[in-house]
């Protein structure tokens, strides 16, 4: 099918245009039959353009045209005129022009689309995901697309700006499963030994930052086979990020510029920075969240202090057993019913809380159920420490420090949403997590686990603790927090092979195991490591933040559903035997 | 280990920065005592930086000094001074000032490496593989990683210009073992299903042409598992790049000129565009190659119209059959002794050519076994047509077209060689290679295989012959060559349901089989499919030509193995059986 290339797109042409011969490829978006002319509008990714299929100016081609149905492709010729006064369309930038035909052919026809080529449709997201081709023809979609492009643009021009080096690390690697589940790729030349898909290139950063790189970067796809959510999928990209020489202050210099860069460009804000710190443990004692989504206040309290002394039993119970009781005041909700304190204390107990405990300020004084185990100094300075007044509903909840803070947190979350706090629109808020728990304890293995990875260096002056108290050791790690979500996450590493071998043998790792997993980076660290650490951001949910989407799978071009599956292309799916054969296994 | 932050790297410093004080962080890459005094040459990314330690400014530091061996990690603070006259090096930037050091932090010590820290070292390459991270701390290795981000850089930014938009595609895909073996993943949830990692998004860069996105392109890992080679890895990059509403033209327009950006910004050279251009059977004719390496001359000529009526059987049937008589002159080799000659035969009859025919030229004679059986008129013409001289040789090959002039390419190639024809240094030469055949017969398996890939499109007035004799369908498919190395490959696709069908018929795969594999992009074909087209660049290959390298190997970081080792983790590995039943396979 011969066609005249285009001399324009569909979103180009002017009142500056008019009068002009040319030529246009496209879409048919939209046909309308008016009085007998044909008006189409042809859409292509730039745009959209009205084309006009006059009887009067050319009856063979008005005749050709009404074989015209939507989605066809079609190669327009004819001249740009002014739209007769009245008809502009002031919503498109095109709107003061159109096209008289004047030659049409048409590329592909089409069938009718399972759902119309439209923002905002409501249909359900696997014919979507089945029909990605037509998904992706749509102006939000492909304006995702785009952002998602104008991203990794401006991330690449950043980084080179500041002296990284893009290094692509390898996709076939050494199975290393501590962390996430690995995906695994037999090999064909050799029997019974399998491949990984990285998890992150994080033993490759490392390994570059004793090669002498110095500065290195990677928009790099990732790998985890856990089960997805929302905000997940089996491959992520990452920006990942390594330095050498550095401290925490100077990863968090670099990484604030990208950021002061995104809001610049895509929001056209000015970010400002140094940005909020908070440690772990004030994120937790004032969010219940180590990613606390700051758009509205609504902050925890501890109330350790004024109950030091209590002797009503559930209290006393969590201090004397280094517990935290923390308190969440709810302005203006002291009218609350029983029903929907009942409903809130389920939702905490859901979570793992033992119960609620929940008084209502009336006066000066507290109406609740625990209120006669409490002595009147002790409600008086609950009412004080938090600020309470008359008409107010007060959330309290103790036990065990990280646990109850954290199903607090939730319940913070869950009155925001009831009392009207949080506002989409609000100014977005970043912050940085820091001093997180070097380990986590694990109940059900008996072992203690890396929070962050086995590669995170301790506080120098926590080193001590890893001998005798690995749960109190702070790590040099951080996160960065957008309105509630973890974008970024890193750490100053490890760099020394004997502090490395203690990390391996506190994971409860014995040497041989750490040898044969991670024997090649403690090598290296024989042969002059110099200090270095980085940061990984999770770029689909930064794409999703700042594209103002709810989902990732809105961020990316071809994701998968929940179960792991592309429904447009039906994988995974089976194969033939003798490709396993060749690859030496068979299926159980 | 506190250390200063660095106030310069070790490449920064020159005579304007003289007496300021100044911290350096890096690498002792030499280490000289001369007359008591020890000198440090500091390395990192940067550069080199001469550090000096002299027991009159400062005793105890000196004696510190002594400490430092090559490769230890330090931190240097001291004061910039001119060199004394008579002590500067001109061979880097820094080498008119030095560092007379206040102070020294040992980073981190160093064993001695398994080989030294320079260019042009002789060390088998594994050992480089293994030490991969001192390996790249050579400066010649870093020039080629600090090459391929520019490269990255120049084509983002080219592409982006262009209106392309980079869009990610996903790397756990279908498996559609047509063409290369795919390397597989089995799926956890999905028991006894299996991804597989992308031979190349074709597939999807044209879902995305259907989705209209325009222009696309995307840097990309893709994955074949077959045997490697210098120039091949298991893991490789290319730029994937795709069009709609194009024509060859306009794909060799955006080619063309992002190769003039190589170019410019690389080699610092203008290319001259629009490329040369060969069809397939001009450079088959003229180079026995379809990657002809143009820096030399030496060209084949067919001979069949000079010996259009030969009575020497050889020939005779070589005409008979449809095949062909190639003829190569080697200039003023005609001295070549009967053992050299012997030699070359074995050469070719190694390639699989039943014998090689020489002539010696003589003044106006032929001089060769075969003489006798060639008239006086053919041999005459046949020294016309080679343009021949005495002291000349001429080879002769015949038989069946391709093969026979595959067979005289590899002869051309050897005889450049002995020649000295081939300048490394000259001036690179790119060209295109136009119009391959569509399909590629096979002897053994007895069915065509698509020499592109079954997307490529047919030249419109060929189509007919896909039912009477595919062998003559000519594809609208191109190869872009540079320095006899194709470094980009691409076609304009078939974008209707019913020629796609009619190519996987040709190609023997049933309906059934095609809408399983291919299923959805024929489906997709039916809701509006613009005409389209692309081409994918290798990146290593390139990144390797531009960086002057002679393997792939140099310019990724880290490469595997022939056998696909990654002798630096040493995967693949053995895995947990608890992975493997997780997954539903086992080892056979």
């Amino acid at each position: 099918m011969k066609f005249k290339k285009r001399t324009h797109t569909c979103g180009e042409l002017r009142e500056s245009n008019i009068g002009e011969n040319v030529v246009l490829n496209g879409w048919v978006a939209i046909r309308r039959d008016l009085g007998g002319v044909i008006f189409i509008e042809l859409r292509d990714r730039y745009g959209m353009t009205q084309i006009v299929f006059e009887p009067s100016h050319n009856q063979a081609l008005h005749e050709q045209a009404k074989k015209l149905r939507n989605e066809f492709v079609i190669s327009v010729e004819g001249k740009v005129r002014k739209r007769p006064e009245g008809t502009e369309n002031p919503n498109v930038p095109t709107g003061n022009i159109d096209i008289v035909a004047d030659n049409l052919i048409i590329l592909n026809s089409a069938e009718t689309t399972p759902f119309p080529i439209e923002d905002n449709i409501d249909v359900h997201e696997d014919l979507r995901l089945k029909y990605r081709y037509l998904d992706l023809r749509r102006a939000e979609m492909q304006k995702s697309l785009l952002l998602r492009h104008k991203m990794y643009l401006l991330t690449r021009k950043y980084f080179d700006q500041n002296n990284f080096v893009e290094v692509e690390t390898p996709i076939l690697m050494k199975s290393t499963p501590e962390g996430a589940r690995d995906f695994l790729v037999p090999s064909r030349l050799h029997k019974g030994k399998f491949y990984a898909l990285p998890q992150s290139p994080q033993t490759y950063k490392q390994i570059l930052m004793v090669a002498g790189l110095d500065r290195y970067f990677q928009i790099v796809k990732c790998f985890r086979d856990e089960d997805l959510r929302a905000d997940r999928q089996y491959e992520f990209t990452q920006i990942d990020v390594e330095m050498s020489f550095v401290d925490v202050e100077d990863i968090f210099e670099i990484v604030e510029g990208l950021m002061k860069v995104f809001f610049k460009e895509i929001l056209n804000k000015e970010l400002q920075t140094p940005l909020k710190r908070l440690s772990y443990d004030e994120a937790m004692e004032k969010y219940g969240s180590d990613k606390p989504d700051l758009r509205f206040d609504l902050e925890m309290l501890t109330l350790n202090d004024v109950l030091q002394k209590t002797e009503f039993r559930v209290f006393k119970e969590a201090i004397e057993n280094k517990g935290i009781i923390t308190g969440l005041l709810a302005k203006g909700c002291g009218d609350y019913t029983r029903n929907q304190l009942d409903v809130l204390t389920d939702f905490v107990k859901k979570l793992g809380a033992g119960g609620l405990i929940w008084m209502r300020v009336k006066g000066n004084e507290l109406e609740a159920p625990i209120a006669k185990f409490l002595t009147e100094e002790e409600k008086t300075n609950i009412i004080k420490k938090l600020n309470a007044e008359d008409g107010d509903l007060i959330f309290i909840l103790s036990g065990n420090k990280y646990k109850t803070l954290s199903y607090m947190g939730s319940l913070r979350l869950e009155m925001a949403k009831r009392m009207n706090l949080i506002n989409e629109n609000a100014e977005p808020q970043l912050l940085w997590v820091t001093d997180f728990p070097l380990f986590e304890w694990d109940d059900e293995t008996k072992r203690y686990y890396a929070m962050h990875h086995p590669f995170t260096s301790p506080k120098v002056e926590d080193i001590p603790l890893m001998d005798t108290d690995p749960s109190k050791v702070r790590a040099r790690a951080y996160d960065l927090v957008m309105n509630g979500n973890e974008i970024a996450g890193g750490s100053i590493r490890i760099h020394n092979a004997d502090l490395q071998a203690k990390m391996f043998k506190t994971l409860g790792i014995d040497e041989k195991e750490a040898n044969e997993k991670f024997g090649f980076l403690m090598g290296a660290f024989k042969y002059g490591a110099p200090p270095h650490g980085g940061i990984a951001f999770g770029f689909d949910r930064l794409a999703m933040l700042f594209a103002g989407r709810n989902s990732i799978r809105d961020v990316i071009a071809f994701p998968k559903t929940s179960s792991g599956m592309s429904l447009m292309d039906d994988s995974p799916s089976h194969v033939d035997e003798n490709q396993l054969k060749e690859l030496h296994i068979k299926v159980r």
